[in-house]
């Protein structure tokens, strides 16, 4: 496996950090996560844009020219050999603020810490999006966006990583969070979509969630398909009286959920209007990828 | 400079860890920094003990027996030629969830990693314990309990160095952080005292606030000063009202602060009674440290 490393690929057990970099001290960094579909980069440049727009709110300056992103990532894929007719790649940018003295001024880090994954992508197995997968309504509440916004994408997890342990612990797919208010908001890495009443609901950004790239694009295709859309102030009893819900992912797409703790949502498998959705999304994919090359 | 990585003390310059540490991928770990005075370590059982329960609070195990951190934070300080009669010492103890797929499921990584850095110790330049500090209250509000408890001293730091680039870009010492009530709680690195009434006040700990080593010694001592101490909720006119104001943490001790924006506290010089606390500390400090070698 070889890692894209400040500038050059470097095998993976070369691929290391000084223990003074901020990222390491402090989680003082910001990521993406990508996908391909053969070769093709799935919404490149909408998660290259969210990359810049989360650097710029915690002021890191991202030391490699836009222009040579693309470049990057395809050659992170083929030195994997992933993203080509065979296997689907998975991608991951990582920005950290860089080694420095220890201390909490951003300028104590004279260059950022570029890091470049690239792994085959393991879909999700096909049994969960047939059956739909369960969830847990987390004890660990949602960041706080006036502490740490959701919308930045940035290596400070651990409330996610919290959240996903009270997951493992009660043998559920994934927690849900609630915020402040105990509001909806989002899964640990996924977006939250219910139907009710032949509506699409989804949590409004600011009930303090990831402006998601595929919950864009399935609220795109739900209009396409006339499916009224709308974006709200939920709670865990709306969910209790939902017809259908599922989240949404780059690299899950559309994953149906049929259970919350101990209620089922409609009957307890994945509804119609979920079907359609998935159906759709893999016919309307390709205008969402890269140019073929 | 040497470097305690895992088993072994090395170069700075190989003090490295993978990429894929979680720690760097996801801010997932603890940390205590500590510090002495000559040879002796101020509150090391207690910042061992604090260290043990933030590990605990995101259920990971440290893979140091209790038993060898005194003589490893020791080795420490000799390799680095600090903690001697002519340097004190700052310590910084990193222990974060390790190496492993990526991925939010701790058990990824098999094994923790351990890095102990060891520094001259720079006190604060005297004009500013002479003269105050300035602060500056924060746009961005501390971190909600519910989502990252402020009392797990976690390697999910991004809150605070948000905070702090609004002081920097206020020209102030630090900022001061609100919580999700608007209710006063602590700066980027330290607790917050101040004097109004004859009666000394800071917030308590479920205003979301780190349990300050020194704020508790601070507290006693105050006690042993006949001086009543008040843990409640507070807010930025409770400081506009005050008469004195400070900060401690662990390398500041007591910090007097003068000015918070635009007001200053009091007449805008450190008080009386600060001044008093402060003597009482350094008379009283021995009793803090650990035994004698």
């Amino acid at each position: 496996m070889w890692v894209f490393l400040n500038d050059r690929f470097v095998r993976k057990e070369e691929a290391v950090v000084s223990v003074f970099d901020h990222g390491f001290l402090y989680g003082d960094g910001v990521y993406e996560t990508l996908r391909s579909y053969g070769s093709r980069i799935f919404m490149r440049d909408q998660h290259l844009a969210r990359l810049r727009r989360s650097a710029e709110a915690i002021g890191l300056d991202i030391p490699i020219p836009q222009s040579q992103w693309a470049e990057l990532l395809h050659e992170a894929m083929r030195r994997n050999g992933v993203g080509n007719e065979q296997t689907d790649a998975y991608l991951r940018i990582t920005v950290s603020r860089g080694a420095g003295e220890i201390g909490l001024d951003p300028s104590l880090c004279p260059r950022a810490t570029v890091v470049i994954m690239a792994k085959p992508l393991h879909p999700s197995p096909a049994i969960l999006s047939r059956d739909g997968v369960s969830l847990t309504v987390a004890k660990t509440r949602r960041n706080l966006p006036e502490a740490l916004s959701p919308q930045i994408k940035s290596t400070n997890f651990l409330n996610n990583i919290l959240a996903k342990r009270e997951s493992i612990a009660a043998g559920t797919f994934d927690s849900l969070f609630l915020n402040w208010k105990e509001e909806l908001t989002e899964c640990t890495v996924s977006n939250l979509f219910f139907i009710s009443g032949q509506t699409l609901h989804t949590p409004a950004l600011d009930c303090g969630i990831l402006d998601g790239i595929t919950r864009t694009i399935v609220m795109t295709l739900a209009q396409e398909e006339e499916l009224p859309v709308r974006e709200g102030h939920y709670h865990v009893a709306d969910l209790q009286r939902a017809e259908e819900c599922f989240l949404t992912n780059t690299s899950m797409e559309i994953m149906p959920v049929s259970r919350i703790d101990s209620f089922p949502i409609g009957d307890g498998r994945p509804g119609s209007l979920t079907r359609r959705l998935q159906t759709r999304f893999a016919d309307s994919r390709t205008r969402f990828l890269e140019p073929a090359p």
